[in-house]
C-alpha cells in the first residue's frame, strides 16, 4: 500500500501540469496570439471537445456557384488551436464550381467521397496542373497557391478537404477583386480588367466603388 | 509587341525558379534529410503527381483486428514532402478494432463517412476521453498520444484520417511490444505484465526472446 | 560629455524593449497559448529566476518501480518558457525501472552520472535498441518513441535527463492503461490483454472501470 | 607556450565544424530539400559570398506594367539559404503599376526610398487597406495576401522590398491567368470573367487555350 | 438576388474570423507571450496600421560612434508581430561606426542606399569576412554572429537595414561589457582585459562595479 | 495463422519507412541543408548508434583559462540530427573560467554536478544577471546572449551543459576579436579597444593584423 502511495507521488512529481501540454483547446474570451488562441483550463476539457459534428449534413448549394463549404477551422473547432490540422467539407452540385481561391497559411488535400470533379492549381511560374480527380482520388493544392475546383459531372461531389493548419484563411478571387470598395480605377490599373466587365461583376458580388 | 516582350523579361527576373519554392515533390532517390526528401526537379513534375488513386478500395480487413488501414503517407505520394499534412483511408468490419497506438509526429483528425465507431484518447495525466462518434462527425487525437478506435455497430465503417505531417509515424501497442525481440524478462520488468501473458503475445504477434 | 548622452540615446532608441524579447519567463496568472505562457514583466525578472535549486536531492525511490523523477520543466522552473530545452534527475534504485514511457512532445538524452542502466527504445516499425549505459555515457530517445530504463547494477544510478522542450509531456504506459477508469472491456479488446491481467494491473496503479 | 597550444586544442574540440551551422550557402550543384538548399563546404566560402551587387542599377520599366522588378532571392544570392530573409529591387515609372499578386512563401515590406506610391492589400475577408506612401515610409503585406503597387506621382519611384523568407515565391494574377494554357471555357467558370475579356487578356499575356 | 444573397452566406460561412489569421497587430496592453503579443481586435484595424512613417528623417549622428539607428521594430510597428520580418534605418556620418555587436533572434541584411561603408563578420570557427558594400550593394549577417560597419569615406551613409524577425534584439559589445554594474574583476578575468582598459571604457560608456 | 499474416500485411502496409521519420542518423558523406544533415539508411542504424560514450573522461583544464570543454554536438554524436538537444561536459579547474561566450544557435542550461562555480548573462538592454550557482543547481543562458562562468572555489568544477539544438555554435569573445586575422586599426574602431591592449591579447590568442 505504501508502495501504491509513492507510486502516485512519483506520478504526480512528473506529469502534473502536462496535460496542459498535450493540447490547448482554444478559449475564445482570452487573448489571441500569433500563434493561436489562449487555452482554456485542462480540468474543464471534455471527450465531447474532441468531437465535432458540424459537418454531418450537406450545404446548401443553390448559391451562385451551386456549391456550398463548411469548415472545421480552429473558430468553430476550438480542440484544434495548435495542432496544426484542421478539415471542411464541400458539396458541389452538378455544374457547381469552386472558384479560384487560395489559402494564404495552409497546404489542403480534397478527397472526392462521392462523385467526381475537375481541379487545378496555378504554380508561380504559371504552370497550370488541371485534373480528373474521381471517387476515392485525393489531390494537393499547396499552400498559397491558386487552384479551384469543378463538377462537370451529373452527381452532386462530396469533397472532405484538409488543411496543415487549424487556421487556413481563405481568399475567393472573385470576392477580393469585385465584393468590397476598392476603388474601380484602381482595380482596373493593377489588373488590365476593363470597366465594363468590372462593373458587371461588381454587381453580383455586391461591390461598391 | 515590344511590351509583351518586355513583360516576359520582367517576369522572368522575378519568377524564374520560384517555382522550385512552391513544392518539393520527393526524390527517393537523392537524400534525404530531417525535414524531408530531396526534390525533384520541377521541370518534370505533372499534374499526375498532385493527384493519388491508391485509396479507391476498400483495405482487407481479415485481419486479427478485423480493420485495415492504407495510407497516402509522403512515401507513397510524394508530393507531400515538405507540406505538412497526409491522409489515409481506415475500413473498420463489425467488431473491429484499431488497438491502442500514437503517431509520434503528428495530430490525427478521423472522420467517419460509413458507419459508428467509439473511439478515445489518454492524456499525459492518464485522463480517458472516450466518445461514439456518428457518421459525419470528427475526433481529434493529439500529436503523440494514445489512441484507438473500435466498430461495434453492425455496418463496415469507413474512416478517413488526416494528419498534420506528410509522415506522422505510427507506433502500435501490440507490435511495439510483442512483434519483435524484446527480451521478455526485460518486457515483463518495464510493464509489469505477467510471464504467460507475454508469452502468449509473443505467440500471436509473431515476437521472439 | 555631449556625446556620452547621445550615446545612450542612440541605445535607448535601439534597445527599449528588446529585452522582451531575450526570454520570456512564464507568467502563471495571465492566459497561456499553444506555444507557451504569457511572459513576466522583464523589470521584474532577476538573476534568481534563471537558476532552479529543485533538483539538489535524491527522490525517494521506495515507490514500486523503485525509482523516482524530479523534473525541471516551465512549470516549475519559467524561465524555460518558449526556450526550447528543460532538465530532469532521475533515481533510479538497484533493482529499480523506469517503465515504458513516451514523450509526446520532446526528444530525450540520459546522461548516467553514477552507476549504469541498460534502456532501449523501440521505433515505429518494432524493432528494439537496447544498451548497457555506463556512467559518463549518454543516449538519445527520439520524440514520441516508447523507452524505458532498468537498473540491473549494485548502485543506486543518478541520472540527468535533457529534453528538446520546456514542456515534454510524459505519458507512462502502466498509469494510462491501469490507472484510470478506462472500460475493462474496451481495454482489453484495444490491447489484446486477458481480464485476469487487466484486473490485476488495474488492482496495482489504482484503476476502475 | 604550452598554455597557447592547450587554448588552441580546446578551441578546436569545442567549436570545429560549427562553423556548418553560422551559415549554409547554397550550393546548386547538389539536392536541394523541402526547407532549402544543399550547403557549400564552410572552407570555400569567402567575404565575397555574404555581398550581392545585382540590385545597383535600375531596372528597364518600359514593359506594359511600366515597372520592373529585381530580386536578390536565394538563387541569385546562395548564402541566403536557409536565414529567413531577402530582397528585391523595385522600380516603377511615373503611371506604372506593380499588379495584384501574392508571394505564397513570405511577408513582404515595402520601403519608398524614393517617390511615393499608392499601395493596398486584400485581407481574406475581403477587406481593402490602401494608403499612399510617402518617401522613406514603409508598409508590410502579409503572407499569401493579394497586394499592389501603382506609381500615380510624377516621379519614378525607387522601392526596396524585404521579405520573411529566401525564397518568397510570386504569383501574379494577370499572368496566371492569362499567361498560360488554362482552357477558356474552364478559366470563365472559375472567375466569372466574359469570354472577350479573357480573349483579350489572354492576347496580352501570351495565353492560349 | 436569392443568389447573392446565398452567396453571402456562403463566402460569410467560411471566411468569417478568417481575417484573424492573415495578420495579428500587436495590443501592448495584452499579455505577450514566447512568440509575440497579443492581437488586437481585426476590426479595428485599419490601412494606418500597414505604414509606418518612423524612418522618413536621419537619425542625429553626433553620438560617440557618429552614427545613429532607427528601427522598425515591431515594439513601434505593431503589424509586423508574428511576420517574421522588420526593417532599420542606420545613419552612419564620415568616420563614424556601428560597433561590434550581434542580433540574437534575427539575420540582418544591409542595404547601403547612399554612400559606401566597410563591413565585416565573425564565424563561430574565428574567421572575419570583411567587405566593401558599395552603393546599390547589400550584405548579409546571420543570426547571433558578430558583425560591425564602418564608413570609412567622405559621405554620410544611409543604410536600409532588413531582418528576419519582428524583433532581433541587439546586444552591444561595448555596453553589454562597460555600460552596466558588472563587477570589474570579474569582468577582467571572463574577458583578460586588464584594469586600465576596463575603468577607461567603463568610464566612457557609464559602467560601474 | 491467415489473421496472424494479415497482421503482418496490415502492419507492413501502415509502417514500412515510417522509422526513416522516427530519426535521421547524420550520414557526412552525403549533402548537409539548413535543417541538418542527410539521414543514414536506417537499416543500418543499430543500438550502439544511439549511445554516445565520449564524454566518460574528465578534459584537460590545463589551458590558458584552467577549463576544458567537450561537446557531443551533432558531427560527433550524429543520431542527434534533427532532434533539437545536445549535450556537453565542462570541467572547470579552481580558478579556472569559461570566458565571454555566445551560442548563436541554442539555449543552454548548465547543472552543476560537482563544485559551485559563478556564472552570469547579459541581456539585450545590458542588464548583467549574476549567481552563484551550487552543486545540483541548473542555470539557464538565453539563446544568443553573452554568458560566462567562473570557478571561485577550491574543487574542479564538473558542469554538464545542455542546448536546444543538435547544432548551438561557440562564439568565445576572445578568439572572435584577437584569434585571427582581423586588422588591428578596424578592430580598435569597432570595440574603442586601445592599440597596446589589442597586440597584447592577439599576442595571446595567436591573432595577426
Amino acid at each position: 500500500m505504501l508502495h501504491i502511495l509513492a507510486l502516485f507521488s512519483f506520478l504526480l512529481v512528473s506529469s502534473s501540469h502536462a496535460a496542459l501540454q498535450d493540447f490547448c483547446v482554444a478559449d475564445f474570451t482570452a487573448p489571441q496570439g500569433p500563434t493561436g488562441y489562449s487555452c482554456r483550463t485542462p480540468a474543464e476539457v471534455t471527450a465531447d471537445d474532441f468531437v465535432y459534428s458540424g459537418l454531418r449534413q450537406p450545404g446548401n448549394t443553390s448559391s451562385i456557384f451551386n456549391a456550398s463549404v463548411n469548415s472545421a477551422f480552429v473558430h468553430k473547432f476550438p480542440v484544434l488551436n495548435g495542432l496544426g490540422v484542421s478539415l471542411a467539407r464541400a458539396d458541389v452540385a452538378p455544374g457547381g464550381v469552386f472558384p479560384l481561391h487560395t489559402h494564404p497559411g495552409a497546404t489542403e488535400i480534397i478527397l472526392v467521397a462521392r462523385g467526381a470533379v475537375t481541379a487545378g492549381l496555378i504554380s508561380s511560374d504559371n504552370t497550370v496542373y488541371v485534373k480528373t480527380v474521381e471517387e476515392g482520388d485525393i489531390m494537393v493544392f499547396p499552400q498559397g497557391l491558386l487552384h479551384f475546383v469543378v463538377n462537370n459531372g451529373g452527381t452532386e461531389a462530396l469533397i472532405w478537404v484538409s488543411f496543415s493548419s487549424p487556421s487556413p484563411g481563405l481568399q475567393v478571387l472573385n470576392t477580393a477583386l469585385f465584393g468590397n470598395n476598392l476603388d474601380s480605377d484602381l482595380l482596373e490599373k493593377i489588373t488590365l480588367l476593363g470597366d465594363d466587365e468590372v462593373q458587371r461583376l461588381k454587381g453580383i458580388f455586391g461591390g461598391t466603388g
